[in-house]
């Protein structure tokens, strides 16, 4: 496995292997790989002769009130498991290289940014596009692995590579969850234990919504209502958002669901936003 | 000479293309070519071993107000003039393939984009910026060649390149000029004869003020009184803006001048606008 940290070094790397006729596959992460992550690097590793995979923790992305300063990383441990999982390069540039003085260029895609985490989190979707066009651009994969827990980011993904040309397919992975349910997350390691337990609720609260939903329930207020009752037993958590929306548009709905939706939560435990979701009558959402 | 109009079917052929070794060069234009046009055909032929030329009349850098519908057209003649330099394939893509229902997706160069025409228009380079994006996945060029006529333009472009990695050089070729002066624009047509002969104060307004840099001016005040002496002699022409920039920052520039500096005018002529511009101390500027 190579680690390579410059970003011309990568670009010439990965142009000389499409060029030999190489599938390349890219899962792009901040570090502080969990078993979400080492999910994806198996998805990736399934699909391409090469497993690419980033590690660089995207300060645009992060408002100013925001964790990046505290984002936990652990760059041998993270080494360790992408190799386990047959990465062949780490690409992990650092801050200046990526945006050097006069750096002034943002992508962003309108509309699916603006809900959900995008209304408590402004800037960040373009921060996120903006990365991963970028990467893109360096990495040249065909493939882009990303997890469904940021079911939004995945979205404005694969619009960004649809409506910019970006000649790669972006594809999502099922959310990895804890035993008891918690989906995974770097940020998972902020919570005290008290939290921790509380925390199960989000999860809860979904796969009542979700089991509700495939034994007919098709009003939104009657969804929306269940989901709020479960989170009530998270007593030390604040919720940011429970809302429901089209897929992939990410529009409101009326009063009932009648195609693909998203039902998408974030509560904060302490320092700890979590983020969690799920998408109701999926089967009728053909990407 | 092949004309190709599916977005899909150009980006295979460019793959194809790249991955047997082959470079090539990109000149987008938005048809209606003159001389300007095929001096940038012939410097990509010199460059690379394929030449593309993208014709395609984009709807996002035209304001409400501009003239888009009415913008000059004349496939066969581009076809004619584009064949005659040497271009390998026409990629003139439709506007519901670039932008189908649904797109939301936008580049923007932030600072550079504000001054001079981005002041007057400013919407503009955020469309020529996304559209160019575009342009580049699509065609996947390893040189793209723009006209310094537009030299806001090659400046955001260039700064898109660096900023988002693209794996391409963005290459300017100087503005071609009428025998009196005039720089070559698809957009002359629109003039009056009247309009015509005075509109070659403009350039000649640049000269003088180049030829009084070349003699020791440096103050900006007198050189910009210089140029809108001569544009006095322009009755029918009302000025837009005329301005003095950094290069490459495009930020305002003090009292006087000791680094390459753009001088740059918009005046309008009836429907017609037209802009001109020449960099002052350019000697001194390593891109």
């Amino acid at each position: 496995m190579k680690v390579i940290k410059d970003i011309k070094e990568m670009q010439r790397e990965s142009e000389g292997l499409r060029s030999s006729g190489k599938k390349i596959a890219f899962v792009p992460t901040m570090g502080y790989l969990h078993d979400g992550h080492a999910a994806l690097l198996r998805r990736g590793r399934g699909m391409a002769d090469i497993l690419v995979m980033s590690l660089f923790v995207n300060p645009t992305q992060f408002a100013p009130t925001e964790d990046l300063s505290n984002y936990p990383r652990d760059f041998e441990r993270d080494r360790r498991i992408a190799e386990k999982e047959g990465t062949d390069i780490i690409f992990a540039p650092d801050a200046k290289g990526m945006y050097p003085e006069g750096y002034q260029t943002e992508v962003s895609v309108r509309e699916i940014s603006k809900p959900l985490c995008g209304a408590s989190r402004p800037a960040h979707f373009a921060g996120v596009a903006t990365v991963c066009c970028k990467l893109f651009n360096i990495v040249k994969p065909h493939f882009a692995v990303f997890g469904e827990k940021d079911f939004q980011q995945f979205l404005v993904i694969r619009r960004m590579v649809l409506d910019l040309d970006m000649d790669l397919e972006a594809v999502p992975f099922p959310t990895v969850r804890e035993p008891d349910g918690l989906a995974m997350s770097s940020r998972n390691v902020y919570l005290t234990p008290e939290e921790r337990a509380q925390a199960v609720c989000l999860s809860r609260s979904l796969a009542l919504a979700k089991e509700a939903c495939e034994k007919g329930e098709r009003n939104v207020q009657k969804i929306l209502l269940l989901v709020l009752g479960a989170l009530e037993d998270a007593r030390l958590g604040k919720i940011d958002y429970v809302d429901m929306r089209a897929v992939p548009s990410l529009e409101k709905v009326g009063k009932t669901i009648a195609g693909p939706t998203l039902l998408a939560l974030a509560v904060k435990f302490g320092k700890a936003r979590l983020i969690d979701n799920t998408v109701l009558l999926r089967e009728l959402w053909n990407p």
